[in-house]
């Protein structure tokens, strides 16, 4: 039996994965905010490095309640966001409906949980360089993997066929210990987000930088200990995983990490769940992120010159 | 018996030392560069929180080479400029001549007296917002107060007569150990000098910013126990100057360091003598400052960016 797929927050993630799963032939239905008009007339165009596709047909909404119930939601909101899901999900939940929160950071889960008990949530941890480009547009430049693991899900083989999908859909996947993953991911996210905020420049710029790779790197081995103090033992990221990350981000193209372009464009940044709930999590842990902690003071400084709360 | 003055780098804190001194009657030489025909010709001003002063006639010169042996030479030179100072000083010479290096950081007089084994130094710690803001033109905005401690004066009566001069001269001033006053010195300077540069703002925006004004407390107990390392038991600096120095900023004008307004007109920023001296001297004392070290990272980077080395 084919899974129904719902997309809440068609941007760059949302509109690759979920385009992607349409363009193989899956059923996928699209929340739009500001595109909605655009994309409901003329589609939605996907530029990719493994090949461009233009879907002509696509299933918008502007309105959850008018969506069907879905097995499957795929969020791809800014976790700044996270505070309308409240309000956006019920009308696309039937008993065993799988939300997977593609979004960067740690305690997604735990706080969606905390409005929605009985929901089953995995996350998504994406390693993407996209972006969305224009109306109904996306364009990605690099990477593409989707790994996904769950939360609260007790039903694996409904993770399994999502897996078998998206590789259908030509996504690379695979099903990872959520913790763990996410923690793996932040080693990432954590440097270059914030730095390339901070220094107002994109990876390609700090990489050539001797001081300030060191820093990066100092600054990795500070979010692996913190994830594997957090861990508690259940798992361990080895150190040399920093090694491998500036490795790779040197062979990326330049690129301005999504914290980065919300800066440029004056959105709220992420720094709530990419900054702060790690912290907590490896202090009340016994292990404080010095240089990460400033990192964050430095990006709430940052935001809050253009953002009055 | 009266002292000889010469100023060499008439800007901010010579124009405004060597300015009070000459405005009470001493003997004072001033070497100038780019106003130096502005100040032949129209003098040199002070406009100072204290009162306003005009001097119309001033022993201006833009070669050290055209200016009579002093007794005393006040360097106001950015430190970043500080290897011109073995071109510059030997016509000023003679054997028992005094220089002040009136500059931020750490390392400055060793780095001097390597150069020049025999001279007698001191170091100044100027406590001051001070500006050029126009040709022969210096504004005062805050502060005054200028320590001098010793480096390598064997003369302890030449330095108390320069402190006379100076408290004739309006200028309140003391006598202090110059190693501990460096340290001093550097725990408003390291963070403020830096994060204004690094945030792009002010020190008044910093401070009224609950998560920075913490990190910039963070700071400044790295700095006084990085001191309190290098000092090996000489001297110790309480945690509280820490409190005493929020306080004080809290007090000041919305103000931009010396630091910044080198960013702002793109100018070499003095990280050497500010973060990098300060940091191995606690390092090699068994201290990181971790979060200071950070902060030097993205100094160089941001330096990097517009000048080419």
């Amino acid at each position: 039996m084919s899974l129904k797929y719902a997309v809440i927050g068609t941007g760059a993630i949302g509109g690759y994965y979920g385009g992607k799963l349409a363009n193989a032939g899956q059923d996928v239905h699209f929340l739009f905010h500001s595109d909605y008009g655009y994309v409901k007339e003329n589609g939605l165009r996907l530029d990719s490095v493994n090949g461009d596709f233009h879907l002509k047909q696509v299933n918008a909404y502007n309105d959850t309640s008018d969506m069907p119930k879905c097995d499957v939601v795929l969020v791809g909101l800014k976790s700044t966001n996270n505070h309308l899901l409240k309000e956006l999900l019920p009308p696309l939940l039937h008993d065993t409906t799988l939300v997977i929160l593609i979004q960067n950071g740690l305690g997604l889960e735990e706080d969606l949980q905390k409005t929605f008990p009985g929901l089953w949530i995995t996350g998504g941890l994406a390693f993407i360089c996209s972006a969305k480009t224009g109306e109904g547009h996306i364009s990605h430049f690099d990477e593409g993997r989707l790994n996904i693991g769950s939360y609260s899900c007790p039903d694996n083989s409904l993770i399994e066929q999502i897996c078998n999908d998206l590789m259908d859909a030509g996504v690379e996947t695979k099903i990872q210990n959520l913790e763990q993953a996410r923690w793996m991911k932040l080693v990432w996210n954590i440097p270059y987000n914030g730095m390339t905020v901070v220094m107002n420049t994109d990876t390609d710029k700090l990489m050539n930088n001797t001081g300030m790779e060191n820093l990066l790197h100092e600054m990795m081995l500070e979010v692996i200990r913190g994830g594997n103090h957090a861990g508690k033992g259940k798992y361990s990221i080895p150190e040399s995983f920093a090694d491998e990350i500036l490795d790779t981000t040197r062979k990326m193209v330049p690129y301005s990490p999504s914290m980065k372009l919300d800066y440029d464009f004056k959105r709220p940044l992420e720094i709530e769940y990419i900054y702060t709930r790690p912290i907590e999590e490896a202090k009340n842990n016994g292990y404080d992120m010095i240089r990460v902690n400033m990192l964050e003071k430095q990006l709430k400084f940052i935001e809050s010159q253009y953002i009055k709360k």
